[in-house]
């Protein structure tokens, strides 16, 4: 009934896949819940029958972490995407040919704002960023003012920045993975947007638009996972859907560093979203607290070797 | 140069305010943080020449701080009010005439599902909620079609809402205080519209529109006091208002639960903000790490009385 | 059944009971848990019948809580103190003269070695507080060379230390509260003790000789009521006497920061301690996630009010 | 100057080994700190000038970590070890044949007691382990008695248990590495010594003896490295050894989960120490800020790979 805890055994040169599997012996602390989410994560992505609705926040672009999104997104494994406007300013703006920096959070930051280093934690972005942002925007404007949802103008971006480096935004326009970002305007793409309406120039986006083809994706699942990266915006616009669709959600993993007791949607375990309809009570879903950028190369090392 | 800590003294009968003056003696960490956010709101509040922008997210309102929110606004100490979609969703059920119920968060979730309550945390939401909410919009729905910024779509349901009951909508809107609600979409308002473009109907409502009153508010500021509950989009609508701006934070308090290191908004230190340009290098600014709903009413209760 | 949430209402002036009672109305997230937590410690301090072992980690004395501590121990409701020597170390360095000074988590460590402070997150202890330890064990060592318990150890410093400034020690010698502290040897006391042991000289004390009185404690108290302040060693010191002893806790407070999911002690929610027999299951407790520095002088402001 | 972050890229079937090189160019949040523990770690392992301490807390036995240890320990990486009473009270329960199992953390913990299962978090334990530690204390009491310092008393029981299952005890026995664990009596085995100090035996073992042998360990070390899992006790007994031995830690990895604000031990960031002259100002050191449980074995998994 209880398994027994087997203590994980490390043998050299081991590779991911098979740490993540004795991880998955260690019980269900954070060990067990990291080898229990890549067996959920292998189930979603094997399964034809499930969609899988793919929602991330956080610093996930500066943390290093946008290689393995595209490669994701290139392997066909997530069916639809929601995200921050921050990443995906973050992406467009190393598409532009901009780094990240390593830096460190004890920093000066009056220091740095001088040499125009503007401070995520303990990295750094040059704030001439938004200069490119700025160009882009203003010779593209055309492009994008009769648009009306946020999926076709964020699509509208993938088709125009630049290919010379590979992008989360170009990706999804290539593969047309549906690409949804409630928080638009709170971002540097928001701002972008608001030098323009700001001379004079209008722009045709809905607030609401979206949630007409989100909720038909829900609703057309036969079976959905959830996979939740970081809370925020794109967790609980994949919650909502999920309330609401005939079928919730068969598959969850989270990974998160919030805590569950403020009450927030960003920390609330998975299963409080039985309660809403959000998951299905037999479904399989895990919890993993901890930061994502740890969390998930191992996880997509771990899968990528199963799928 | 570092003054001494000065260990904390209650006294019987003790009011709320003297005790946050005693706790600021007590150095930089808890205690003296909650003092220092006392002191800094106080400035803010009273100073003429500062506009208060005043961000919320997380379980707020299920909190029991829609009482608080509502007395701040209408003391006048709040100039711009961002915040959730759920929050508002929050709002409206209780103005609806609907409960949040104390539970627990080891509940049952499947039978919390069969007899209709929703769970947040240990709150629980009875479901029937959203029949109302259904019947709200379904109602009212051409007094909203035409809108076109979130702000006068969230004060129309201000207007249009049951005023039996205090609401933060119907305050907002009674004083003409601007709120923003970047993400509306992602909420259970959201949903109820997303009812009405099923059926075929129009919303003109704008993702971006909202952000030309929000800049223009954040760029004739004089002077600029942030106070952000629990990050999320409220905190980082503010905050790149603030970066743009001429003038950027002079006052700024946080309150968060959210962990810095994994590099998101959210958890992110104030001081931050100083690289971005979001506040000023001479700024006076404090994060106090603690639930909200134990920070605000103590800091609030000190507040109200010294103004 | 379930009560429903009342939103806090703020009366200008108010007192900090009063604050306490109306967070109580909010439910069980945070606001809720302190009002309940208010209302268990009423109910400890105020039943005769009840033994309650206190327990403190955490930087606490640094954090400005040495007053309420001692007012704690005055007022008479701690039977049994149980805590870590880092605290009683820098309760002896204040009894010294010495302070503990406001400074900043960003200082440059290396610029404050070089002045002779020492940084505990952001609070600062002059170094030179050790030179006056050593004298005090120097010149009083003999007082201490035969003693076989902790406890004796302690409060005979308790007995020897200065009395010009008001301290834990001394207090609990001259009230006879049992103190226990099981990591005594991991301390700055320890480290003066080593010194002696150095030059050669002999310590009596056992590792194991204080368990009588602790257990005996546990075992002849008609009702316990456990409050535990920041975990470590002083909570589960606790917690294995409540387990063994006949009659388990039938009052708990826990306010901690820490995280249940690693699965130490620390982090446990109390409820945990039922499966163990630590906790009666009819128990009345609560977990309070709370920086000690900020729930308690508000806790100690309600519940002062009441006894 | 500051080194752009490099995206991770995946490839199928790699080592656990390359995964963490990959994640040394995401930078410094989480990915990049794991990746620098690990170069850290390879340095201090690698290093014969460098004494290792190592230090772990928490459930690490329940959450299977118990087989990595142990190889660390034959690895002959680790030179001094300290930990808490409770992780080797798992350990020799582990010995007898017992197991611990995986649950729930919403277990019901009435029903547990009932069927005698003690829960940590999400894994449990057999409450009958307490009567194997009975009988074998009861049996060898005899050669416990004398011993005057933790370490003889921890290699005591390293020697006389099952040698059936492998176990950290008896591997630091077989060893000769030096195990300290200044809060002994607050763990399973300190309730069997209580137990027969109940009968009125004697034990002789002292509460600060053992500070000899490790300040002599900190003081005859050329250089030395510092490893802490979990904060707690056996952080801080490491800590203040380095603080003062004349050479302060050159390298030092910290695992945890506790945050810093409230200013503990446990949740310190390594740079304070050299404030403290517990760390060299030049040293190479990490904060992971990870569940251990997750941390670890991906770190060893790289490490051992390197060594």
């Amino acid at each position: 009934m209880h398994p027994p805890v087997e203590a994980i055994k490390i043998q050299k040169g081991m590779n991911a896949d098979d740490l993540v599997k004795a991880m998955r012996g260690a019980g269900v602390m954070g060990a067990g819940r990291m080898g229990k989410a890549a067996e959920i994560l292998e189930k979603v992505f094997t399964n034809s029958d499930c969609r899988t609705f793919f929602g991330f926040a956080g610093a996930l672009v500066p943390g290093g972490m946008k290689g393995i999104i595209i490669d994701m997104l290139e392997s066909g494994v997530i069916d639809v995407m929601v995200t921050t406007g921050a990443n995906l300013t973050h992406d467009l703006a190393e598409a532009f040919g901009h780094r990240h920096y390593q830096g460190s959070h004890h920093a000066d930051d009056e220091a740095l704002n001088k040499i125009g280093l503007v401070r995520m934690f303990d990295t750094y972005m040059p704030n001439k960023v938004y200069e490119d942002l700025e160009d882009f925007f203003e010779k593209h404007y055309d492009s994008f003012k009769d648009l009306e949802t946020i999926k076709e103008f964020l699509w509208k971006i993938g088709e125009l920045m630049p290919s010379t480096e590979k992008s989360i935004l170009k990706t999804c326009y290539e593969k047309k993975i549906p690409l949804f970002c409630p928080g638009i305007a709170d971002s540097g793409i928001g701002l972008m947007i608001w030098g323009r309406l700001a001379q004079g120039k209008k722009c045709q986006v809905k607030a609401f638009e979206d949630l007409k083809e989100m909720m038909d994706l829900a609703w057309t699942a036969k079976q959905a996972g959830v996979i939740y990266l970081g809370g925020g915006l794109p967790k609980n616009f994949i919650q909502q859907a999920m309330q609401l669709a005939p079928n919730a959600a068969s598959y969850g993993v989270q990974i998160t560093m919030d805590r569950p007791e403020p009450g927030g949607s960003s920390g609330a375990e998975l299963c409080e979203g039985i309660s809403w309809g959000k998951m299905e009570p037999q479904a399989k879903f895990v919890d993993v607290i901890c930061d994502v950028t740890i969390a998930l190369p191992v996880l997509w090392a771990a899968v990528k070797n199963r799928i």
